[in-house]
């Protein structure tokens, strides 16, 4: 995936570096703070209005490389905060509004599970040029400077999943706030592996065009759960995965296998059975 | 360069990751912690037995992605620890012995500026086959499930760099503990850029296979020095730079250059006047 924005030293961001990958609709935002000591000197260069260095230096340390946000784009960033959080979402961060009136980006947070996050994003504007209005601070990369080649077909982001301890208080809390309804629910000896088991649950928005799932792990079978696992090594709940759309799931592997080699992503063998009639 | 030998969860490390790369005689260690929580519970099980979760997070959070120790491989790890510690050199870690007496590694640290060390390593026996005798914990990693074809034919460390508040200080206790003589020295002058000033000293080894450098800022110049970004950003002293010696510099950067657009280094434009002569 081609980076096509940017906000970090070169573009006076003292706080943080962040690169914007994009294909498709689907945008990664990946984000490593700078020193402690200079982000305390200059605190106002931060172009993701949410940053906080030692939350973020805090959520390195628990979690590793991992998901803190999954961000999603509404009408209004502050309206979709009132309501979740009249409805019961616990607050992350009170919408902040960049840029003028009549152009602007309005940003706001609330909890999802521990310390990751649903991030309301809304323009004014249509967003029809994502690397010149992402945020204000970043500056947009020429694709010759960047990795042309690089794209995989990924078309968006079919959903995102997080792992709970326990699903159905879980699945109120997401609901309540969001208005989302149940959209699949698959029980342990539906889709446990002879490795592990687990118990998971959709939830979509009106058109079921966002998906978040949820799922727990189930105790009491012979094998220690992979969400239990990984609570161990993530340090609590956390997303644990988010599903790609590709527009050729055969042909988006093969071209990332072959490009794995020269420090791509390393593909996973395939489960020895994870959902029959593929 | 492929990964010829791991520790971690898939070795029963749940300390740390660690990666083994190798080309030529070069050996680049890359070292993650895994989760706090289960290394305290579990502290056994680290494969770098220098390795400390607390020490690797302050390291990560302080310097990012850096340089925290450069190994030499020495006849006794043991007696060049005592002989640099007897001459003022200070102590990072005692020697450790890992394995059978007549099949062991040795390995001892002293500190070379801040944080960051020298590494004594020693084996008994000669390293035939490095990816099964590096340390114990490690596993060789088959040729077939690495990644072929990424060997820039680097041949082994040239030098290693460091930057330092004060030179004068920095080289006298360097060449007290490890006997190193001055090999070459170069002021702001020689090597000042239109961006930066710095003063620098090399220090060798008795047949100068072994070269330390490291150089300090030129204050009071109409332009601030590299090194003192770098202290900032670093948050003080610490290995600058390694230069790698390869067998044909140009195929090197041509091969590195190709396939940095899939994820590899990415490979900064050449200064406007670095060295004259090339």
């Amino acid at each position: 995936m081609p980076i096509v924005a940017k906000s970090d030293l070169s573009a006076e961001n003292k706080a943080h570096a962040s690169y914007l990958l994009r294909c498709g609709q689907l945008l990664f935002l990946i984000t490593a703070p700078y020193s402690a000591t200079i982000s305390t000197v200059d605190t106002n260069t931060a172009s993701i209005p949410t940053f906080s260095h030692a939350a973020c230096r805090a959520f390195i340390a628990a979690h590793g490389l991992a998901v803190r946000s999954v961000a999603i784009e509404v009408d209004d960033a502050e309206l979709a905060y009132s309501i979740s959080v009249s409805n019961g979402a616990k607050s992350f961060s009170l919408p902040i509004t960049l840029g003028e009136p009549e152009n602007s980006v309005v940003i706001s947070e609330v909890q999802v599970y521990n310390d990751a996050v649903l991030r309301y994003i809304s323009y004014t504007k249509p967003t029809v040029d994502i690397a010149s209005t992402f945020l204000s601070g970043f500056e947009p990369i020429e694709t010759s400077s960047s990795f042309p080649g690089q794209n995989y077909d990924l078309r968006c982001l079919d959903h995102a999943f997080g792992t709970v301890p326990e699903l159905a208080s879980a699945v109120n809390y997401l609901k309540s706030f969001t208005g989302f309804h149940k959209f699949a629910e698959i029980g342990g000896e539906d889709i446990g592996t002879i490795e592990s088991w687990l118990n998971t649950v959709c939830l979509a928005c009106n058109d079921e065009t966002v998906i978040l799932g949820l799922c727990e792990p189930v105790y009491g079978t012979p094998w220690t759960s992979q969400i239990l696992t990984y609570f161990e090594h993530n340090e609590g709940p956390g997303f644990q995965h988010l599903a790609l759309e590709s527009e050729d799931i055969f042909w988006t592997l093969r071209e990332m296998k072959q490009r794995s080699g020269f420090g791509g992503l390393a593909l996973m063998p395939p489960p020895l059975r994870l959902t029959t009639g593929i």
